[in-house]
């Protein structure tokens, strides 16, 4: 991983190989001409925007599904590096091989054990398949075709059969439809005091916060009170346990408004006497 | 996995192999002559319980530095095998070699990823360990005995130690001391109704269910507000993805209270007002 020079095109770091879900949401959040830095872990990600080595970072969040990525939930919190953009990403599998292997010739799939898991319907269709786990999904592609590999396919985005000259034998055979990742895009704060987020004309904003109660009855509800009572909509929360207290918890909170607002403000201020820590990890317009 | 015979002596399931700390947690939740029946995945734990296969079964739910279990939310959505007691198990790590391996001679440590990097401490100050991931604690422990290895130890449980017969080199050398798991033991509904779960005098009483709301705003700030406005003390609150409906959630929670309790029944139907769907997933003795 070099440090970027001076450079013209944005550079964004993401988990996984090239031609990873999280590189659509990449091109989706930050615009199709971003130059991208592959890393294999969660943790590489947010370590290489906190040195500088790239300008912005894409994480994934939850899915529909499978529910939070709870490890970014907690890198949120130890990283200081601003949420400033989400954006949702269908996920669609696809069957994919080196041009030349038609569908009567494969006999092994190669993809993430998550993606295979997600195609049981049509594995139980053709059970002359075999199922092969693999690291990475855009990774699996990669791999058949330099492997050039006669009777084998990979599972997974469209843009993974693109990037590695790969043919889609069968189109969308996920299971569920309704499978959706949530991304989000991270800056450097002194870039975002910089240059603000901005939001297209008309669009509503999200904030997302994390904050702990002391460990009496009624304390969540009380935190909540703070939004409730001010009608600001709350659209997640998710609860993590608190280091060194056993059986005490960090909750992370999504909700819709702006936090220069002056319900927000107030809410925020309300939250501030009922908790014992409070950190805004983001304000951001929200997604599609 | 054979059906039980008219046994005297109560059949366990648990995941992991013997020794696990899923193990320590069934003695523990159902006393030390209790028969076991350890199995690969938690699937196959609920099912065994399912279809008649065991007595009980025990699973771990959460653990305080990595959070909660999430499979065993689902399935205990899926299945419908009621909670009849938790507890508390401190997770201690203890380096376990074959009797004759001294320290001196350890250079390979073989333990579940989870158990190594809990002892990264441990390590950085024995540079000349090498940490060797494997798919179980106990497993290890068994491994390095029936291998006989000379130059290898294992990290696991005392009770691992002791069931395989390996000698504890170094006690208790986990980075962090608040680990705990908790654990709940588990029925079927047929059996609970023909014996009711008993508490010990004095004991707290504790429920847990699941809902799910409309997805209006205020609806889950509303549904927490049965609990607080009847001083009902909510322990934890969790949420999952709702398969079918994106960017929807179900709750589960953890009250103090018996649902035979006036305030709880109230509470209850006050919930069941406001939620699409409300299940209540156990009542039991509070844990130590």
């Amino acid at each position: 991983m070099k440090a970027p020079r001076r450079r013209k095109r944005q550079l964004v770091a993401f988990q996984g190989e090239r031609g990873a879900f999280s590189e659509e949401a990449a091109r989706k959040l930050l615009g199709a001409s971003i130059e991208v830095l592959p890393c294999q872990r969660f943790e590489d990600v947010f370590r290489a925007l906190d040195r500088k080595k790239v300008h912005s970072a894409v994480i994934p969040i939850e899915n529909t599904l499978h529910g939070s990525v709870h490890e970014n939930y907690d890198h949120l919190l130890h990283f200081d590096l601003p949420i400033v953009g989400e954006t949702n990403v269908r996920i669609i599998h696809n069957l994919i091989a080196p041009p030349g292997v038609t569908f009567a010739k494969v006999r092994r799939v190669f993809s993430h054990p998550v993606a295979l898991n997600q195609c049981l319907d049509f594995f139980s269709g053709h059970t002359q398949l075999e199922k092969v786990p693999f690291y990475d999904t855009a990774g699996s592609v990669k791999m058949v075709m330099e492997e050039g590999l006669k009777d084998a396919a990979a599972i997974a985005s469209t843009v993974a059969a693109d990037l590695y000259g790969g043919r889609i034998l069968r189109r969308s055979i996920e299971d569920d439809r309704q499978n959706f990742t949530r991304f989000f895009a991270l800056r450097r704060p002194e870039d975002v005091r910089r240059t603000p987020v901005k939001a297209r004309r008309g669009s509503q904003w999200k904030t997302t916060l994390v904050f702990s109660t002391r460990n009496v009855p009624g304390a969540l509800f009380r935190s909540l009170s703070a939004f409730a009572l001010r009608d600001l909509n709350l659209m997640r929360i998710e609860s993590r346990p608190l280091r060194g207290k056993p059986w005490e918890y960090l909750f992370y909170l999504d909700f819709v408004g702006h936090v220069n607002e002056a319900a927000c403000r107030n809410a925020l201020g309300h939250l501030r006497e009922l908790a014992d820590m409070l950190r805004v990890l983001g304000c951001y317009p929200r997604g599609d």
